[in-house]
């Protein structure tokens, strides 16, 4: 984006913008996916992030549809803070080498992504609204749905498991 | 981070790597508010940053806390994922003239950011209980109730107010 070019003048211009950002994440998340699955080892926290994938090419396919009920081809637009989260996963996830304390921070980075995906698709569903769109509304919230579900189960997986392992598994404790 | 260094070995380690990461990003936090501050024109929008660059100064003194609690002096690593979210904040606020679509754009921005702050902050607390350190847990809690608070005012205003003069105020309106 040029920085004189003032290219969003309206709000239906922001969320295009916006919806071309999610969609740039969503294809980011889906690369960074299988090098996740490989570095995980527990089974359910693989088992969660095979699931996940799965889901986020559905999610694609969704946004696509959205683009198509707008009238617009779908494209993607740089998103500096996905690429900044995944920067932030690969780093640290580079930095452990314990396997239980690389679950951990493996899980919290996915919560990372799921909260910045939680947020867009709140505002998007927002923006649709104000525009008299509730029909592509409806079509984010069920991405919507399907990330806070993933957050949840993720929350749930490290306070019954994968916490308590990378306490007991690493190498001080 | 060095890729080579594996300098994380136990969830200890971990927590103290995210305090480091989740400090730096509260830093990068108070230097953005006063340019957001300065772009918003809503005065209720306007109002809802300067309160929150208020609460990020005593969410960092709060930090400091745990630091000390925790036998560790207060250090900063870098945190490409804030980075990232303020950097695409600022990108999108350069493309935008219309001052009440300006208004929505930071709004969004706004809570990208609160929602990081979310995520790390219930990660945080998480491993603190996990790690036995249930005083640390219950100040890195007051942090994250700020933060869930936040963007709940930001929601609020958003679909009150913000949103709707969005709409009104484009030049295609």
């Amino acid at each position: 984006m040029g920085l004189f070019s003032k290219d969003i003048k309206t709000l239906d211009d922001l969320f295009v913008h916006t919806l071309q950002d999610i969609y740039y994440a969503e294809n980011q998340i889906l690369k960074a996916l299988p090098k996740m699955i490989a570095k995980a080892t527990d089974p359910q926290l693989k088992q969660g992030f095979e699931t996940h994938l799965t889901e986020t090419q559905g999610q694609i396919q969704r946004l696509e549809q959205v683009f198509q009920m707008h009238g617009q081809s779908p494209k993607a637009v740089d998103c500096p803070a996905i690429d900044g989260i995944i920067e932030e996963a690969n780093e640290v996830a580079g930095d452990v080498e314990d396997k239980d304390v690389l679950d951990a921070a493996l899980l919290a980075s996915a919560q990372a992504v799921e909260h910045y995906e939680i947020t867009r698709y709140g505002t998007l569903i927002a923006w649709a609204h104000q525009l008299g769109r509730a029909d592509c509304a409806s079509v984010l919230q069920q991405n919507l749905d399907e990330e806070k579900a993933t957050d949840q189960k993720l929350t749930a997986m490290a306070e019954s498991k994968i916490n308590r392992s990378a306490e007991m598994g690493g190498p001080s404790a």
